[in-house]
């Protein structure tokens, strides 16, 4: 089956947590926003952001066509995907287990877009600058330690022969790359600072960085550069 | 089998989304932190957020606890007893949707929580009260309306004969219900303006506070009221 992705065409933002599984899959896809033509850019992704007849809309990109099913949220795609192409682990409890860490990257991932925008989306950044550097003072001190202490201990728990976050590697895994490599964009003072006291989660997206689907995705032109219009952006001021 | 259920004991929250699914359900649970006694109250909690040995620990409460099973995040704990419950459809692509409008509803549910706390949760509110104005704003104005908006025309897709989020009850109606009812408390004037653009989602709140074992749970003291620790906060300067 080929998959369709709806996202939007010029950033990584949460699509590329789907991305990165389905490239990681060796999955066939088309990304759709991405692509010109006669029913393909963000034209045919508005189709379904308009509702429609659909009975299952989504709320926002990234959404992803399989055959008939219209599936919304990064969570819920990648819990879709992962039992298909063995980046989930078979039994139940170790499903559920990935799908917990996922959405707890969700929160942290909501938590790091807030840090440029702490007041609302359709304001520009520099229209709430001040707030961004009062809460970004706060995640860098307090949400980005706890949140990464969490993913660091909890890899921690799987045992030395196991450095997955499951145990086996999981689409979690793969989202924990791409935070990792956002806040080492995004964050790069705080990242080293704090770095040390990860080395699990280090070495992890490490490792991640070179297994060849991944690395022929990194190196190709699929991979959209970060850049200022995603969740993870550059800004000095807010990096302290 | 009896569920134990760890959450805060004082407020709502979200685990009040899944007492709400574990009420319909008359399924047989502990309010761990909420029971006074050894082995119970908060302690009990701290116990598993500490982490400990536990191969899956939660970053947060609420999780349960089901058998061997320790399950986090909220729509993670729902996905897991919807099935088991009947409150999802049986079939894949409805399991899928319910679980994505679940998901829709997190993000909605941590934007109403930023508006009191629109810097970080570890001050109080009055510390973040300016910025907490600014973000309300533009929550009751834009967002708000999007999320409502977004969920009335879910409810309207799936035909007059199928007056829940997908057709039959699921847990995620049960969560709406929640959030209409937390509106209602902590954007009175705003909702009361809005809601003539909702009618089939007021109607739903309504129907499910009638249903036999919601509106027994509703008049039980197993019922936190609305108070001022939770998500949904009475700040009348934040909802003009």
């Amino acid at each position: 089956m080929r998959y369709e992705l709806y996202y939007w065409p010029s950033i990584q933002g949460r699509g590329e947590l789907v991305r990165l599984a389905l490239e990681e899959a060796g999955a066939d896809y088309v990304d759709i926003a991405r692509r010109p033509g006669k029913g393909l850019g963000v034209p045919a992704m508005n189709r379904f952001l308009g509702g429609g007849k659909i009975t299952s809309p989504p709320f926002a990109p990234p959404f992803l066509k399989a055959g008939r099913l219209v599936i919304g949220q990064t969570a819920n795609i990648l819990a879709y995907l992962g039992p298909r192409h063995g980046l989930t682990p078979k039994n139940e409890a170790g499903r559920l287990w990935v799908n917990q860490v996922q959405l707890t990257i969700s929160d942290f991932v909501a938590e790091i877009h807030d840090t440029h925008h702490p007041i609302v989306n359709s304001l520009y950044y520099h229209q709430q600058k001040p707030e961004a550097k009062r809460r970004s003072k706060h995640f860098t001190a307090e949400r980005m330690p706890k949140f990464l202490g969490y993913f660091e201990k909890a890899l921690a728990g799987q045992g030395k022969k196991h450095p997955f976050i499951a145990g086996k590697l999981s689409y979690a895994d793969l989202s924990l790359f791409q935070v990792i490599a956002g806040l080492r964009y995004a964050f790069p003072r705080t990242l080293a600072k704090q770095s040390k006291d990860y080395p699990l989660l280090m070495d992890l997206h490490d490792r991640i960085a070179v297994r060849p689907n991944i690395a022929a995705y990194l190196a190709s032109k699929r991979r959209i550069a970060f850049n200022q219009y995603g969740i993870f952006r550059q800004y000095p001021e807010l990096d302290r």
